[in-house]
Order: structure tokens, then C-alpha cells, then sequence
């Protein structure tokens, strides 16, 4: 390739950072790597979908908001859990990432403020900051939770059922704290919830949306979790004044969904066997996840603390002394193991100890136990110098 | 649903119009339409994919990128049309209405000048203003194809192979004279070719990009026209300075595009039988062409002027009067009759004689008959009040 100079870009493109998700899932198809990077499923948590039969139906152009049939059904699941809500104001997605685009494209104005759970979810961070956020940080354990400081955010961004990357469930009262601020404050508020159908002890995961009066709202799931994620299918469930311009920007970003992936869902959400499945999938993460817990105390305790996420697909640590895990990765995954640096995930100053997102799903046992063993001498010897240069310095 | 107050939004969302694309496809499943409106592909022409076979691979996430064999496929495709390329300069894409997002996100904003042929892709017109643009008139027969006006533009798009609405094909002078203007003026092109493979006659097709020598270029392409557009897959191949950021912005958009399109996509291109099935495909859209434009002679032999396409899906009609056809169209809906009014196609002010695009591939032929009539006759009463109101007036 020539190294030719660029022509003048937006000025948004300053701030278009290197996303380490996708160097990352760039290498995770590398024979033996061991990744507790990314958020990947299970293999076999995946439904067989080897032979499909496909309607002619689904390769004409399609409705920009997603097929009727799914709408109503998503619609109908959604006001089961309790959010009240018509097919009407359910839009189809292409993942929930494109969701993230969609609202920050219709809240995000260079200098916007956007108030953000510390740390939280990475490719948000990044979206929101490319179309030039500034972020104030959402504490429903705080006063107004955090919403109030300074200056009003335009937008409250939250993942309250086992958040990514702490896998923390806010209860009962920090969802009741959060909804009341929002409505009192007037602060629109966009739920990310792609996790809450991995459950693996009980928990309050009523949506926050769901105890809204007053304030804007967009509630957004997936199906990469609960189905798989090379189907590419979300969907976002949104206050109704807010439908009509999401439903343009949708139409602006890819037209409409991919309608094989809308037709293979939607018969898997119809499924006569899709609860036993769904049962069958959080009985062996949550299997997945205890053994993780254990391996991680025989490798981690003398190194990091951390707390057993009630769902979810994350253990999040904290290390006991200063570190930059991002200076860890290129060695980890030249060893063979790759995680996500827990520096990533946060919208301002990362905390001067080291913090660590590691995923407990996709990898099995023995590599569990490898992945970690290798992972936990690597920081053991880093922290050890890090003590060492501050003991010098 | 209730009618709240909208809460305080991006400066840009007030350049968010209302899409006429999206209103026209939430009508065209209505039983008995006969739609001229869409640039919808005939369900004929669409590739037997009742039964397929899909391997669990493309369940889990995949590269941004795209898989790495549809894009060595791709790359060596574009290399057989002129355009050298290596498969790293390939992004796949979730449709390429996600090219021309991607595409404004990189280049475009507030007050960013981007020349457009005249009249151009309203679809691409809409994102464009979206992120702020203003827009000058690119035209290949004028000196330096117009980009020297005023302000250099900051990305020159085009639609040079039976362009979108016009079906005008740039000839080997007029690809010439752009390639030279964006070299000699270090303007970036942007080359949008979904119609490509469309060509009813002989045609210059080489793409405008493998003429450049030095400006930067993104030219993209389709599975939406020759496979089926419910799949959702375009490409973008890009020069390599531009390719990281693109790819970024891509990730950004929605992690990467649906793995079961991109594995059907992949089987029809190594299909033994896919030549044979373009040929029988293109020439079932000549024979389709050649009745369109007899009915048109039937029907609008007073009412307008036109030149049949060489290739793509529409006829462009120049009516012999003033009208404002957006005035015509929920008219022509009630009566079961769907077109695109010409005027949404210009950048800034429309002619005054009034303008239509006409698609002709989707409707049978009866249909097209009877479509055809009942539109004339609409259109010859309001040039009729329009000539009376003149009169009057």
C-alpha cells in the first residue's frame, strides 16, 4: 500500500479512535488463542439453524422499522417484562451497536453532554465521543443520580442489568433512583440491555424505562446474546415521540434490516423449544461462570478483587496495585490470551489501579484455567516491577 | 400514542426530512399497487435460496471488515473491471446505503461543500444534508466537470454508470474528463455503481475510479440489483489511506455486517450457473425495458420527453409543463399507482417542467399498462389545471 496524504476530513474524524474490539475480534479466529476479550457466546449455546428454509418473501426490499410479524412480537415480549409499549414504537436494528449510532446521531452535538455509567460500555464511549460528547458520570446511588452536577446532559446512558464491563444488576432502589431522576431532571434516558436474559441468580431487571412518567426514553435489546450474533439483529423500543426520527436516521443508515436474519429470528422467538433452550444456555454459563470464579481465586486472589456478576458475561477485576493493563495486551495475546483492558472503559481518567474485563463464555475449562494461569503471571510479574520502579523512583 | 414534547436534540436533526424512499416501501406490500416508485429488482431475478445450508461458523461475531474470502472474491472482481485493488482495500458492507453513511461520517461537515450530478440519489442527498452539506453541481461535460465553481468541493459523488434517476451512462470522454478534474484538483470521489451490471447496450462501464492517478476514491458497489436485496450486502473498496478509517467508522456503525448474507453472497458468486443467470436476468430487464418504453410512447407521447436507459432500473421522464409531481403522488397512491416525483432528486431547485422516475423492472406487464395509463391521465388533467391556472393567473 502507498502512504498517501488524506484529503481534508469531517472534524469528527479526530476523534475516530482505533477500536481495540475490532483489532481484537480481528484475531480471536486464531488457531489456540484463548480469549476472554470479547463478549462472544458460546458455540454451542447457538441454536441449529445448518438447514433453513427461506420464503421468497424475504429477498425484496423491506420495511426500514422491521418486518410487522417481529414488531408485534418483540412488542408483546417486551410488554412482559413490563415495559409498556406498542409494536408501533418497536424498530428492528442491525445489532444494538447501530442503535448506539442512531441515538448518538439524533442527541450528540459536538460539546453535548452525556451522562454515562463509570466505566461502562467501550463502543459507546466511542460512538458517542466521535460525534463529540463530553460525558459526566450516572450514579443511581447518588443524589439525582449524578444527573444534576454541573450541567444538565441532553442524554443518560445506562446498562443496568449486568452491566458491561462490572456485570453489576442495579436493584430495585437504584433503578427507582435513576427513573425518578431522569423524570424530575427531564433527562432523556437510552437503556442498553443485551444481557438480561443471562441471568444466573435473581435479580430486580424490570427496566428503569419501564418506571418512566415523564421523561424520553429508548430501551434497546439483542439477539446476539439469547440467539446469535453473526444474525446481526437488535431491536429499540422508544418513547413514542422519539419513533418517527429514529425510524428516519434507521432508514438513512442501511435502509432496513436484513430480512433472513428477521425471518430466522422471529422463528426462533416462536420456537415451542426455545425456553428449554434458553434454560439449557444459562444453566451452562452460569456452570461456565462458577468455574471461572473458582479458577480465578486460585490464579487472581493475591492480585485482583473482584465480585461473582449475578448474569451477564463478565468477571470484572480490580488489581491491587497501579497498572495500565492496555500495556499488557500485545504480550497476552502473543502468549495466546486476550482480554480486555478495563482502561478502555471509562469515559474520563481510569482509576491508577489496574482493572480487567474478562469474559467467562466463550472459552472452555482447560482454557480457562491456562488462559488464566498465563494471564495471572503476567500481571504478577508486572506488578512486581511496577513496585520495584516505585520504590526507585 | 401521546404527543410529548421532543426533548433537546442534535443541531442536525432538524435537517432530518421525512424519507419518501420509506414512505413508498411501507406501501408497496399493499395488495394490488403497481409500483413505479422503488428501484425494487423483480422477484423473478432472485436466486433460488429456499433450502440453504449454512455453517455454524457464521453464528459467532465476525470481522468488521467483512470475511476474508468474499473480500479476496470481490477484490479479484474488481480487479477484472479495471480496478486494481487488494483485498485489504475491500470493506464489506450491510447494503450501500451504509456506504454513503459511512462515507458523509468521513467527510462531510457542517457547511462541507460536496459536488452531485444534477439531479442525483435522493437517498444520498438526505444523508449528506443530514451532516450539514451544501452542494455544488458536478457535470462531466463542463470544464473540469464543474468542480472548480466557487469552492472546491471536499468529495465529488457520482452515479456514472446508468446514473440514478436518469439512466444516463457516462461515456469513456465523460469518465476521462472526472478522473482528471478530481486528480488535477486533489478532489476525492466518491463512485457509486450498484446498476453496473444492469446493461441492456453497449456501454462504457470502466469504473471513473481506476482512471485516478492521485485523488483519493471510494467507489462501491451492490448484491442488491444482480442477487437480492433483502440480504442487505453492498462492498466499498476504497484507496488505502482512506481504508483504516472507513473500516473505524464501519465497527462503529454496527460491529460488522450480518455472516449468513455474506455466506449466501459468497455461494452465488462461485455459483457454476451465476453467468448463465445474469444473462437471462438482464435480458428478461431488457424485454422489460423495451415494453416500458412502448408503453410510454402509448401513454405519454404528449405529456413528456425521454431517452430509453442503457442500463438500471428507470426511465426518467421531462414533462412538457410545469408541475410539481410531489404534488400528484398520494393521488396516484390512492389510486393504486406508485412513482418517485423527480423533484426530491435535485440538490437544490428543480426544474420548473416537472420530473418523474419511473421504474420499470418490478411490475408485470399488465400492470405497467395499466399503471402507465392511469398515471397519464392524472398527470394530462393537472397540466391541463396548471395551464388553466396560468392562464388565469
Amino acid at each position: 500500500m502507498d502512504h498517501r496524504p488524506l484529503p481534508k476530513l469531517s472534524s469528527r474524524v479526530d476523534r475516530l479512535q482505533a477500536s481495540t474490539i475490532r483489532q481484537i475480534l480481528s484475531v480471536i479466529d486464531r488457531p489456540g488463542m484463548i480469549s476472554f476479550a470479547g463478549g462472544l457466546p458460546s458455540p454451542d449455546s447457538f441454536p441449529d439453524l445448518s438447514h433453513v428454509d427461506l420464503p421468497a418473501s424475504v429477498l425484496q426490499y423491506g420495511p426500514s422499522e422491521g418486518e410487522a410479524a417481529l414488531r408485534e412480537q418483540i412488542s408483546s415480549e417486551m410488554n412482559a417484562i413490563g415495559l409498556r409499549c406498542s409494536a408501533d414504537q418497536v424498530l428492528v436494528l442491525s445489532g444494538s451497536q447501530q442503535g448506539i449510532d442512531l441515538v448518538a446521531k439524533l442527541f450528540i452535538d459536538s460539546g453535548t453532554t452525556v451522562a454515562v455509567e463509570t466505566p461502562t460500555y467501550l463502543a459507546a464511549l466511542q460512538v458517542f465521543r466521535f460525534f463529540g460528547a463530553r460525558f459526566t458520570q450516572l450514579d443511581p446511588r447518588e443524589a439525582k443520580a449524578g444527573l444534576d452536577a454541573d450541567e444538565l446532559p441532553a442524554l443518560a446512558y445506562a446498562i443496568p442489568s449486568f452491566q458491561n464491563p462490572t456485570g453489576h444488576c442495579y436493584d430495585a432502589a437504584e433503578r427507582a433512583a435513576l427513573a425518578h431522576a431522569c423524570d424530575t431532571l427531564g433527562v432523556p434516558l437510552f437503556e442498553d440491555d443485551p444481557y438480561r436474559d443471562l441471568a444466573y441468580d435473581d435479580c430486580e431487571r424490570t427496566p428503569v424505562c419501564a418506571r418512566l412518567e415523564r421523561a424520553p426514553w429508548i430501551y434497546q435489546g439483542s439477539f446476539s446474546k439469547t440467539l446469535a450474533p453473526g444474525l446481526r439483529l437488535g431491536f429499540m423500543v422508544a418513547s413514542p415521540e422519539l419513533v418517527p426520527l429514529l425510524l428516519r436516521l434507521k432508514q438513512a443508515a442501511d435502509l432496513h434490516s436484513n430480512r433472513v436474519s428477521q425471518h430466522l429470528v422471529l422463528a426462533q422467538l416462536r420456537s415451542p423449544g426455545r425456553a428449554e433452550r434458553m434454560a439449557r444456555v444459562v444453566d451452562g454459563y452460569r456452570r461456565k461462570r462458577d468455574r471461572f470464579a473458582e479458577a480465578l481465586q486460585r490464579h487472581f486472589a493475591d492480585l485482583a478483587t473482584w465480585e461473582t456478576p449475578p448474569g451477564g458475561l463478565f468477571f470484572w477485576l480490580d488489581l491491587v496495585a497501579p497498572l495500565d493493563t492496555r500495556d499488557l495486551l500485545s504480550e497476552a495475546i502473543e502468549r495466546g490470551v486476550a482480554f480486555m483492558p478495563g482502561e478502555l472503559f471509562y469515559a474520563d481518567k481510569a482509576p491508577a489501579h489496574g482493572t480487567m474485563r474478562l469474559n467467562f463464555s466463550h472459552a472452555d475449562e482447560a482454557a480457562i484455567e491456562r488462559g488464566l494461569g498465563m494471564l495471572a503471571d503476567l500481571v504478577r510479574a508486572r506488578i512486581g516491577s511496577v513496585a520495584l520502579t516505585s520504590i526507585n523512583a
